[in-house]
C-alpha cells in the first residue's frame, strides 16, 4: 500500500510518499515541495499546485493521500490561501480515485510521539527513525507531510 | 463580453452570467446555484463544484470570471470550506483561461449602491433594476454572484 503524505501551503506545499510493505514497515518513496511564487496571483498559484501535484499522484499512484488539516488559526488571511490550496489539494486526489484521509496535527502528534504536544524537532526526527533514514528529510514541509503519511499508516494498524 | 460572477460556498455556490453589449448594457444571460449535500465529505463536494462549475464554463463561454472574495471572518470553519470551494473554482477559470477579478463584498456594495453599508436587500434590487428584470433573481446566492459580475462592468467603464 503506497501513501502520498500532504502538508498543504500556497507558497510551499510538502509531499512525501511511502510504502507499507506486507510486514507493516513503512519505506521512503519520494518526498520534496512544490514551490509558487509568491508575487503570482492565487489562481495561477493554486493551477501550478494542481498540475504538479497531478503529475506526482500520476507518476508515484499512492492508493491514499493523508493530508493535514488546518486545526487553529493565527493569521486569517494566510489560512484562507491554505484553505484555497487544500481544495485544491483535495480535487486532485478525488479525480485520481484515491481514498483521503484528514488528520490534525495533534493527531500527527499523538501518532508518531504519543503525545499531543510533541515539538516539530521530535515529529521529524520520528520520520526519520521510522523510515530509516539517516537524515531528516528536507525542507520541514516534506518532513510534515511523510509524518501525515505515517500517521495515517500507524491510524490504520490500531483499526 | 461575458462575465461569469461567483458566489463561493460548500454547501450552496451561487453563479450568474451576464453580456455585457457595445453600449455597455449588461444583460442576463444564466444564474443559478450549485448545491452539495452536507453528509458528503468535503473532497467529494470539491469534486461536484469543480465539475459543474466547469460544465457551467463550457456551455457559456465567459471572458471574464468575478468571484466574491471573503473579507471578514465569524466562523473559522465555515470559512475554511468557503476557502476551499474558491480554491477549486479559481482553478476551475484558470484552467479554461478566464481574466479573473476578485471584489470584496465592499467593493460590491460602493459599485452597485455607491455606499459600502448598503444592505443585502438594496444590492438585490439594484441587479434586478441594472438587468431590467421583473423579479430578483433566486435564491440569493444566483443575485449575489450577479452582483459580483455587474461589479467588473462597472469596475471596467470607470477605468
Amino acid at each position: 500500500m503506497r501513501i502520498l503524505g500532504i502538508d498543504p501551503g500556497t507558497g510551499i506545499l510538502g509531499f512525501g510518499i511511502i510504502e507499507i510493505d506486507t510486514k507493516n514497515k513503512a519505506h521512503l518513496v519520494d518526498a520534496g515541495v512544490i514551490r509558487t511564487p509568491v508575487k503570482e496571483d492565487d489562481a495561477v498559484r493554486l493551477l501550478t499546485i494542481y498540475e504538479e501535484l497531478t503529475d506526482i499522484i500520476m507518476q508515484s499512484k499512492p492508493d491514499i493521500m493523508a493530508v493535514e488539516k488546518l486545526f487553529f488559526v493565527t493569521n486569517v488571511t494566510t489560512a484562507m490561501t491554505v484553505a484555497q490550496a487544500r481544495g485544491v489539494v483535495l480535487l486532485a486526489g478525488m479525480q485520481n480515485e484515491l481514498t483521503i484521509a484528514e488528520y490534525t496535527p495533534l493527531q500527527i502528534k499523538q501518532a508518531l510521539t504519543g503525545y499531543g504536544r510533541a515539538e516539530k524537532k521530535q515529529i521529524q526526527e520520528m520520520v526519520r527513525v521510522i523510515l530509516t533514514l539517516k537524515e531528516v528529510p528536507k525542507p520541514d514541509d516534506a518532513a510534515d507531510a511523510l509524518a501525515a503519511a505515517i500517521t495515517h499508516s500507524m491510524t490504520m494498524k490500531v483499526a
